[in-house]
C-alpha cells in the first residue's frame, strides 16, 4: 500500500465530486473517478473528508504478482528430479533437466508466447510489444542446479519471469517493447547458454564434462540445440534493450541487515584452475617418512596456503579449493598423484591475477620442498567481473522504493547469466534474501513473501524500463 | 657356489680314491664319491690336489629351484587381470582374482597335493610327510593385489611355494612333516584369510567393502568360502609346526645395502581410522572467507599435522593419509564434509597409541579452530605388531648363509599374512630386494635371480626345519 501519492478532489456540484489521484512516478498515471451523490442528510463535510482518506489506502493498486501461484510454481518445478529423500537433483543435461525444460516450454506456450529452443539449448519465449521497431526487454534465469543444490537458485528468477508474464496477461498490459524470457541452459556448469548468447562460448568449453557424464557439447544436443550452429545464437551488442535477472542472494547480507531487495552493482569475476601434484606412489608401511614423495601432503599444504594467501590481501576476494582427488586413494599407499580445484573470485580481474600469482608462487615453493611436481592448468570456465548498468540499477532501486520495499546496493559474489548478458546489453540484477545465507545446498530457502517481493520488483522494473527506454 | 664345506679324501689304493664332503649343517649330508684311476703317468700329486680344489666348486650341490620356471610362473600369474595398458589389476574378489585362484588350485593338484578351498576362501594344499603324527610345516602368501599394484607383492611368495613343491617332487624328497601350502584370501584388504586361520576375523570385518564393490562377506562367497562357517577355519595354537612366508621387501634397505636376503625380526603393527570432518557446504562465491566452515581446509591442516606429529617422535613409526573424499566436491562449493584415512604403523603397539593420541589431540584443536566437527572412527583392520620366532629366524639365516647369500635381520614395515600366523604358530619371513624400494605400484620389480635366491632359502629352511622340529 502506497501512501505518498498526490490526489485531488473536484466538486462538480453540490451533489457530485471527482476523487482522483496521480501517481508520482513518470510512467504510471492512474485516474480513478469516483462520483458520489452527496447527500448532506447522511454525510457531513467531515465525513466526506474521512472517506477520501480511506479511499487513498484502496486506490494505490498496481499490477502485482500472485505470491501463492509463484510459490506453487517453485514447488512444481522442484518435482523434476525429486529423489526419494525429498531432495531434488537436476544437474544440467540430466533427464530431469530435459523434462523441466520441456515443461517450461509448454508453460510459456500456454502464456501465449512464441517459444523456441535456440542452438545452445536456451529456452526463448517472445511476447510482442506495441512497437514493432523497439528492441526487446529481456529477463530470465536458469532451471539447472548444482549437485545436491536447492530449489531457489535460478528457479526463482525463472518462475518469477513466468509469473510476470502471467500478471501482464491478467492485467491485459501490452508493453511498448517486445518482451523476451530466456531460460538459460547449463548455468551451473559454466554459464553455457548465456556465454553462447554473449558470443563467447568457445569450442574447448564444449569438452567440459559435468557430473551427468555428458560433455557440454553432448548436453547441448540433449537439450535440443546444435553444436555446429552455436555461433548463430550470439546477439549483437545492444540488440537487446535491457536484461534483468531476479535471483536469490546466496549470501547472508540481506537477511543480516533486514533488507528486502538487493540491487546488484556488479558480479565478481571468477577463474578456475586444476592444480596437479605428482609425487611417487609407494607402500605406506615400508617407505620411511623422510623418503616419501607424498602428493597429498603437498596438496594439503597448498590448500592451507590458498586460504592464508587469500586472507592476506585486503578486500573481499575469495579463494576456494572445493574438489580433491588422491590416487591411488588407498589408506596404505602414499598418494602419488593429487588433483585439486582452485577458484578465485573478485570484482577486479587485477585482484584475481594478483592473488593467483601469490598462490602459484607459494604452491611451487611447497612442491619443491615436498619433492613433488606441481602444475596449474587454467580451465575455460572463466568469467570476467561485470558491472551492472547504472541506469538499470536506478530503475530497480526506484521500483523497490515505490513498492515500499527496503533496498540496498550490493555486489554479487556468485556468477550469473547476467554476467555474460552484461557484455551485450544494459543489465541489472535483483536480489532477495537467502535464509541463513545458505545456497548450493538442499537447505537453501527464500520465503514466499521475499520471492513475491522480488517478482514485483522485476515486474515494475520491466514496466518502468518499458516507459523509459526507446 | 659354496666353498666353506669340510671335505675329505681317502686313498683306497694307488689307483683309486674317494673324494667326499660333509655339509656343515645338521640335516644335509651329501656324500659324493668320485673315483679316479690314478695314473701317475698323467697326474702328479700336485695335479691331483688342484683337481680336488676344482671339484669343490662343483660338488656343493643341493636341491635348487629353477629360476626360469619361477620367473615364468610370476609372468603367467600376471596374465590374470592383465589390462590393455600392460598392467595387471587383480583386487581381491574381482573376476581376475577368482580366475587366478582356480588356476592355483589346478597347479597344486597337478603337483599331487590334496587341495581344498577353506570357508574363508584360502587355498589349502597338503603334501603328506613320512610321519603321520607330526604337525605340518606350512608356507605360502597371497595372489590378490592392491589397486594399481605390481606383479611381485604376494605373488612371489605364492609362486615360490609352488616351485618349492615342484623341486621336492623332482628330487623325490619326502619330508618327515606333512607340508602345507596356503594361498591366503584377500591379504591386501585386511589380511582376511590369515585372520580367519588365526581365529580373529570378526563379523564387522565382513562388512568392509573393497574397490570391487564387494564386501568381505560377499567376496568370501565369491571365492568359494562360506561366511557362516568361518569359525571352522581357525587353527588351534601350535597346531602348525612352523609357518614361513617369502616376500619382496617393499622397501629399499636390502638394495641400498646390497644384501640378498632379509630375515624378518618382526612385522610392524598397523591401525586404521576414518577421520570425518563436518563443516558446512556453501556457495564459494557468496560466503566470505571469515564465514566459512570449510571441512577441506580443516582436513588439509590435519594432514599436515599427521606428518609433523609422526616425525616429532623418535623411532621408525610411519603415519599416512592415503585416501580423501570431499563432498560435494565441486570447485565452486565449500566442502561441507571430508573423510580421510589415517594409518599408523610401528613395531610397538604403545608407540602407535602414543602417536595416535597426539594426532587426535591436534586434530581436535584444528577442528575447533576451524569451526568444524571431527570424528575418529577406528576400523576393524587392525594388526598387532608380530615378533618372528627366534629359532625360525636362525634357521632362515643359516640356510641363506649355507647358500652363500648375504643376509641381515630387519623389521617389516608392511603387514603380511605371517603377522596373523605368528599368533598361532612359530613363524618366520624371508625378504628379497625390491628394485628402487618401490611397491604397491606397477613399477614394483624384483630380479629373477633375487626371486630364486629367496625361493632357495624358503626351500632349504623348510628342509632344515623338517630335520630340526619334532
Amino acid at each position: 500500500m502506497i501512501l505518498n501519492y498526490k490526489y485531488y478532489i473536484v466538486l462538480l456540484d453540490s451533489y457530485h465530486l471527482i476523487f482522483g489521484r496521480i501517481a508520482t512516478d513518470n510512467f504510471l498515471m492512474l485516474l480513478i473517478l469516483v462520483t458520489f451523490k452527496l447527500n448532506t442528510k447522511y454525510m457531513s463535510r467531515l465525513n466526506v473528508a474521512l472517506f477520501f482518506f480511506g479511499c487513498i489506502t484502496i486506490i494505490a493498486q498496481k499490477p502485482k504478482v500472485d505470491q501463492t501461484r509463484l510459490e506453487n510454481r517453485i514447488l512444481e518445478l522442484a518435482q523434476f528430479g525429486l529423489q526419494e529423500n525429498g531432495e531434488t537433483e537436476r544437474v544440467a543435461f540430466s533427464d530431469a533437466d530435459v523434462a523441466a525444460q520441456h515443461w517450461v516450454v509448454q508453460k510459456l506456450k500456454d502464456l501465449g508466447l512464441q517459444v523456441h529452443i535456440d542452438f545452445a539449448g536456451n529456452v526463448i519465449g517472445k511476447r510482442e510489444g506495441k512497437s514493432s521497431t523497439l528492441k526487446s526487454i529481456s529477463f530470465g534465469s536458469h532451471i539447472d542446479r548444482v549437485p545436491n543444490g536447492g530449489n531457489y537458485d535460478g528457479c526463482l528468477g525463472s518462475m518469477a519471469s513466468l509469473e510476470v508474464l502471467e500478471v501482464l496477461n491478467e492485467n491485459k498490459i501490452t508493453t511498448k517493447h517486445p518482451l523476451e524470457i530466456i531460460i538459460f541452459s547449463n548455468e551451473e556448469g559454466g554459464v553455457m547458454g548465456s556465454r553462447a548468447i554473449a558470443g563467447h562460448l568457445g569450442k574447448d568449453a564444449l569438452k567440459v564434462v559435468n557430473s551427468t557424464g555428458y560433455s557440454m557439447g553432448e548436453g547441448i544436443m540433449r537439450l535440443g540445440g546444435d553444436t555446429t550452429r552455436i555461433a548463430e545464437v550470439a546477439r549483437k551488442k545492444n540488440e537487446i534493450a535491457a536484461f534483468l535477472e531476479l535471483h536469490i542472494e546466496q549470501g547472508g547480507t540481506l537477511e543480516n541487515e533486514n533488507i528486502q531487495i538487493g540491487t546488484v552493482e556488479g558480479i565478481v569475476g571468477l577463474k578456475w584452475w586444476d592444480v596437479e601434484f605428482t609425487g611417487f606412489s609407494n607402500h605406506a608401511g615400508t617407505t620411511p617418512m623422510n623418503a616419501r614423495q607424498d602428493a597429498l601432503l603437498a596438496a594439503a599444504k597448498f590448500i592451507v596456503s590458498v586460504n592464508e594467501i587469500t586472507n592476506s590481501f585486503d578486500g573481499a576476494q575469495v579463494g576456494t579449493v572445493g574438489k580433491i582427488k588422491a590416487e591411488p586413494g588407498a589408506p596404505n599407499v602414499i598418494p602419488g598423484k593429487v588433483v585439486t580445484s582452485l577458484e578465485i573470485r573478485d570484482l577486479s580481474s587485477e585482484v584475481i591475477e594478483k592473488v593467483y600469482q601469490a598462490i602459484k608462487t607459494k604452491g611451487e615453493e611447497i612442491a619443491e620442498a615436498s619433492n613433488v611436481q606441481i602444475e596449474f592448468r587454467a580451465l575455460d570456465t572463466t568469467a570476467d567481473p561485470a558491472i551492472m548498468t547504472s541506469s538499470i540499477q536506478d530503475a530497480i532501486g526506484a521500483s523497490a522504493e515505490k513498492l515500499g520495499l527496503s533496498t540496498k546496493k550490493m555486489p554479487s559474489g556468485a556468477g550469473h547469466d547476467a554476467q555474460d548478458m552484461a557484455l551485450i546489453a544494459p543489465t541489472g540484477m535483483i536480489f532477495v534474501p537467502s535464509q541463513g545465507g545458505i545456497s548450493h545446498s538442499p537447505k537453501e530457502f527464500t520465503s514466499a513473501e521475499d520471492m513475491a517481493n522480488g517478482a514485483n520488483v522485476l515486474l515494475h522494473t520491466i514496466l518502468a524500463l518499458d516507459k523509459k527506454l526507446d
